[in-house]
């Protein structure tokens, strides 16, 4: 016997970080007796999502088009480029800073225990940016974990090879934490404060 | 300007309960980063689930056919009925406990303040099938909740005048439970209704 759809809707809830059976049961339920047209605009939109969204061949962030709206705007400084290593930390720092810089997300960070070397961060990408002449200041904001503090370095010596001042978000970002999750003023302040990175 | 389409992917989430600005931002994330696959099969089973998934004729419970599997079922017991407010109170039974009888789902509880009266309760529906003659027991599962009390004293009586034995969830202690931290309401009912120990 094959399961009933609303024993696989309850069960494809479950792909969504920190839903187990329990919450994807709620979840299913609530759509159906609450949120029938909320569901239907849910299951368009993610389709649709899952099928265009890609990501922006400048940035590697996400985007539907070739370029994110972010480095096709005209109005954003070139002079100014922040390094990150997700899609989510550009968020916050968008929403949390007047940043009117670009941005270039890694997608990661250097683990070469897992596998993860400058290849996958697209650091022949972010290499040649820097080397276009525009970008002054390379503002690294990876995590302040080892493996971001690493990547940071290795960040700074590519800019600096290539004439670009490298910097770093100041602390005041909690060590060990995610930048994804801290609030907006400590956010604010640690990217106004960054400081010059020296060898 | 419209919004993109991962801001709307987020927005959508929200829909889902429990899920606010930061935890919809997550699961696009999460499903955009990793779950590519999951998000599709979400996306389709989710839009059938809109579509199809309405109520069994006879229990009104959800289903994609006019009668829900149990009801169907050639195996369960047609003596039984079970009276349940949620399809979520009525999977947590069947899950739980080794109930082989039917069900009849209120999708709802007696509310008059609300506007909820028997008829948005299908008991007319009840009525019928309670004076059908196969029902001998109707197993009240509403909530022990003011309201759910109000509904399973209305449900008694139109049980008993067709002849149908109601009967009510026990209260008491919970399993596991520390009578400490259990609500007075509950250990003094607890205690009035305690049954005599046997070998």
């Amino acid at each position: 016997m094959t399961a009933s759809l609303l024993e696989q809707l309850i069960e494809a809830f479950r792909v969504l970080p920190g839903v187990g059976q329990k919450t994807a049961q709620r979840m299913a339920y609530h759509v159906l007796e609450r949120e029938r047209e909320g569901g239907v605009r849910l299951s368009k939109v993610l389709g649709e999502a899952m099928e265009r969204i890609g990501h922006c061949a400048r940035c590697r962030d996400f985007s539907e088009a070739e370029l994110c709206a972010t480095c096709a705007s005209p109005s954003r400084d070139t002079h100014l480029l922040c390094a990150v290593e997700s899609p989510a930390d550009r968020m916050a720092i968008e929403q949390a800073t007047g940043y009117r810089g670009l941005y270039f997300v890694l997608q990661g960070r250097l683990s070469p225990l897992d596998g993860i070397g400058p290849r996958e961060l697209g650091l022949e990408q972010l290499a040649e940016r820097l080397s276009e002449d525009q970008v002054r200041e390379l503002i690294i904001a990876t995590n302040p974990t080892v493996e971001g503090e690493a990547t940071a370095h290795y960040l700074a010596q590519l800019a600096r090879q290539r004439g670009v001042r490298p910097s770093r978000l100041a602390h005041g970002v909690p060590l060990g934490g995610e930048l994804e999750y801290v609030d907006r003023g400590t956010l604010s302040h640690a990217f106004g404060s960054r400081s010059e990175m020296y060898d």
